[in-house]
């Protein structure tokens, strides 16, 4: 590490503290950071300050809101009787962008991955499960958590716990993304495509 | 862009203002921010207010610094017969990491690049110049701008002003870096490599 000013270098080390950001990194952003206007600099601490206070979890769904219960749970035209469960707010935000899905959703914060220590208590699964015990509207759980090890574990712990209970649990379709190659595609996403295949025409 | 709560949708936007920053970037971040500790939030938004508010530019020679003239330039152990030209404060703190350059530095904060539509003014030459007019010690000027096309027309900009005015003026080396294979070697870099030969043995 460079020698750098102890000011310059703690906001170094805060930098590289964010993911994905290595003290490369961390040094170009500080130093583009200083060159900023101070108004450009404030906007970006108050920012953050805000966002980390006024965000919380939503007491229904988990994910982050403003307002508890969120938006979502609390817009009465959503569709109650269906929760799609995803593995963080950025799958929520994914799904909103489609613009289809009008159901309610449930917000894991994480997958099991018995290899990083996280097991059914380190997410918010048990806020799930007491949510559809409470919830009599509630008929399909349809499980989206990506199609990853972690997700696909944690699907099929969901599906084994949920099934017995009698509620119906879903699982969103895995296969070849639309526009891409047969010839490209991997071979567990190609097996993936032709379990899940359908008749048509 | 997808809908996300006010106050995270402004954390993203600034977010997505630093370098290199995407907005898939910047939401990671922003989910991740939001994940951590009142504490730790509120030490990276202490640090960038510190960095932005405590760190100038040192009136001689145009470094970053805390304290006005800088740590190098008020150091008087350095030897004050050579400056340093670099193009940005992380130029600086490369030479210094090797330990073996004992002068002194002038920081650009840029290159020349009339495609960027910046000239001689808009960086740190004007204040070179009236150093070099004022400092009778200093008696040679190495200029270690980047070997790309705005580091060497600054160069050779400064270069052409410099001589006539009776200052040594050198280049750094530019050749196949150590440990480097010829065979990988760019054209640029060989042709630079073969015209800076030396007689050795």
């Amino acid at each position: 590490m460079a020698r750098y000013t102890p000011t310059i270098g703690r906001l170094i080390a805060e930098l590289a503290k964010l993911p994905g950001i290595g003290s490369k990194t961390a040094q170009r952003l500080a130093f583009h950071i200083l060159a900023q206007p101070s108004e450009q600099v404030r906007a970006l601490a108050e920012a953050l300050l805000e966002a980390r206070q006024t965000i919380r979890f939503c007491s229904v769904c988990c994910n982050l809101t403003e307002q508890d219960p969120c938006e979502i749970c609390s817009n009465q035209a959503r569709d109650r009787t269906m929760v799609c469960v995803v593995e963080n707010p950025r799958d929520v935000a994914a799904m909103e962008r489609m613009h289809e899905y009008k159901g309610l959703y449930h917000v894991l914060h994480g997958a099991i991955s018995p290899m990083q220590g996280i097991g059914p208590d380190q997410i918010r699964l048990r806020e799930l499960l007491a949510r559809l015990r409470c919830d009599d509207l509630i008929h399909e759980v349809i499980l989206a958590t990506n199609p990853t090890v972690e997700g696909e574990a944690t699907a099929l712990y969901l599906a084994r716990l949920l099934k017995p209970a009698g509620i119906l649990t879903t699982r969103i379709a895995h296969g070849i993304p639309m526009g891409g190659d047969l010839e490209y595609a991997d071979d567990v996403t190609l097996s993936r495509a032709l379990e899940g295949r359908r008749e048509i025409g």
